[in-house]
């Protein structure tokens, strides 16, 4: 049997959330508050230090084990010129995946990270959406249900990340279905030309007009215009949620596509962080929209959960802080005021 | 005989600036447009690369050994009242620096860096500078001097930080001095109360209109105004540019103790990144006087070289992709547009 037998299923799945462990969460911070440094000096790592506590449910947290989910997929819309790269590279770069060549790989291992690749039917693309739904229910419930599976239990942190020629385009046209304005999250993606943005833009207004009348359901939504890597995407940032795991996700792609999650329930993405601002012109746009602020903004624009696992360099430093640093008491420091 | 005879003599070290590598820069580009991924898609981290191997003259780049370096300082200002703590509290955290106790000691651990703090005659705080000023030119050369000296010639990059009750007061004052606008570099340091940060203020105005006449020459402001550790942080910064080391620049300390480097000359602190945007009020105004964007924005401000510490983490990430990265042809992905 299936994991999510309809659209009604995996909504309710979607409804029927966890949530934080408010205990951790105080007992991080009264903790902090002792430490040898004065009240809030470290900014956000004490905020990510209690939040990881409280979506692990343990205090103090741990990040021994993080892995990266990077999700593959191909898109019918790349037949309208939408991307500066033809399909094939989406294979290709999987390929690179596995032979350790990709930024991805070297940002894993420097963050000490296990990096797991899933190709989702990379030879079946997804319908063009400008013409019909880029998936139907059946297989839209699959690839959710593939990432869903794939999340493992005893991750301390799970990394969501992407690769698919075209996918910038699937992720700005599910945004402007969730958010409106249209073709308005376009951007460059891979690094296309003026024309090739027009051809970006023009193919999403075609999309939310043709599919219009049921995009006010952000599951159905995100089955007309979205992708497997999404769907999978959104399915794993679900199970983690479900299974109490902490989420970083990377930039535009990964972001639209946990959005509908979002748009269903307002805190369903309490248990993410955003890994980074992306420079994809409408990742700033998304983050706005889905009131997240991201921890880096270094300008990068890759996918492949490449902005995240930075992100994750950073974000050790933060239980590292808390759990290493000695107390006032500890240390003979004066606390506090005279 | 003395490092720097005279103001003139360390002024004319300043002066006497080598230029980066341009061809190292080069070879990193060429490389960097080969590899697998949108030209320019890891943003910051390429530049990074570039900047790591035109400082060091090398290609590619190592950061195989990192000194993270922390000066200490005490301050006759805080006789006004201008800190949340108490002036023995220096040497309390030097004296956990040294037992491992402090957010430095972890986030060092954590890059890989080694922690130097150099504790510089805390038992003779400078001068109060409302009164007087707070070096005369042998105690300012004394503490340049060993900061210059410090640093170790076979670093791959230096981090410099700084801890000192009373001393966000001393680089608002001395930013002040150089860009202008009296105390408009005022903040709340370690968290002074309102009528703390109004002290701080006066006492920033006051030194401003007594030292006026000498506050046009950064070198003799840094001394009327500075401190021992701002001292020796412009004479590390001046060091690691004579030896070609690029270095990690931590919050409003240390980038008003560098400041003074750009005010004689403009592409003083071309070997230098900012590491982040501290959350002492001053920082962005000083950043911006200086037209450096730092790599994070954290909210932290700690102090203790620790923002740029986070900092080495991402920075990390640059050559590890630039260097672990395969190329296009190597991966056989097809390259750019069809």
């Amino acid at each position: 049997m299936a994991r999510f037998a309809s659209f009604d299923d995996l909504r309710a799945a979607c409804l029927d959330l966890p949530q934080a462990d408010e205990a951790a969460r105080a007992g991080v911070a009264r903790r902090e508050a002792r430490l040898t440094k004065p009240p809030g000096s470290l900014g956000r790592l004490e905020e990510i230090t209690a939040w990881l506590a409280a979506w692990q449910g343990r205090n103090p947290p741990r990040l021994d084990r993080v892995e990266i989910m990077v999700f593959a997929g191909n898109h019918g819309v790349t037949a309208q010129g939408v991307s500066a790269y033809p399909p094939e590279v989406t294979a290709q770069m999987v390929a690179n995946f596995a032979g350790g060549g990709a930024a991805i790989n070297q940002l894993a291992k420097l963050g000490g990270a296990e990096l797991r690749v899933v190709a989702l039917l990379l030879e079946t693309p997804t319908a063009d959406f400008t013409e019909m739904p880029a998936m139907d229910e059946a297989a839209f419930l699959d690839a959710v249900a593939a990432g869903y599976d794939d999340v493992s239990a005893d991750a301390d942190l799970v990394i969501l990340g992407e690769m698919g020629i075209g996918n910038t385009t699937a992720a700005a046209a599910l945004s402007g279905a969730l958010f409106g304005g249209g073709a308005r999250f376009a951007g460059l993606g891979t690094g296309v030309d003026d024309a090739g943005l027009a051809r970006k833009r023009a193919a999403i207004e075609t999309a939310l007009a043709r599919h219009r009348d049921v995009l006010g359901d952000p599951l159905r939504a995100a089955a007309c215009l979205g992708g497997h890597e999404l769907a999978a995407i959104l399915g794993a940032c679900l199970a983690a949620r479900h299974k109490r795991i902490p989420v970083l996700i990377d930039g535009m792609v990964s972001t639209a596509a946990v959005a509908p999650l979002k748009a269903l329930r307002a805190d369903a993405l309490d248990h993410t962080l955003a890994g980074h601002m992306s420079a994809e012109a409408g990742h700033r746009l998304l983050l706005q929209e889905l009131g997240m602020t991201p921890l880096l903004d270094l300008g990068m624009r890759l996918g492949e959960g490449s902005g995240a696992a930075v992100a994750l360099l950073v974000l050790r430093a933060a239980p590292a802080c808390h759990t290493g640093m000695a107390t006032f008491e500890e240390a003979q420091v004066s606390d506090k005021p005279r």
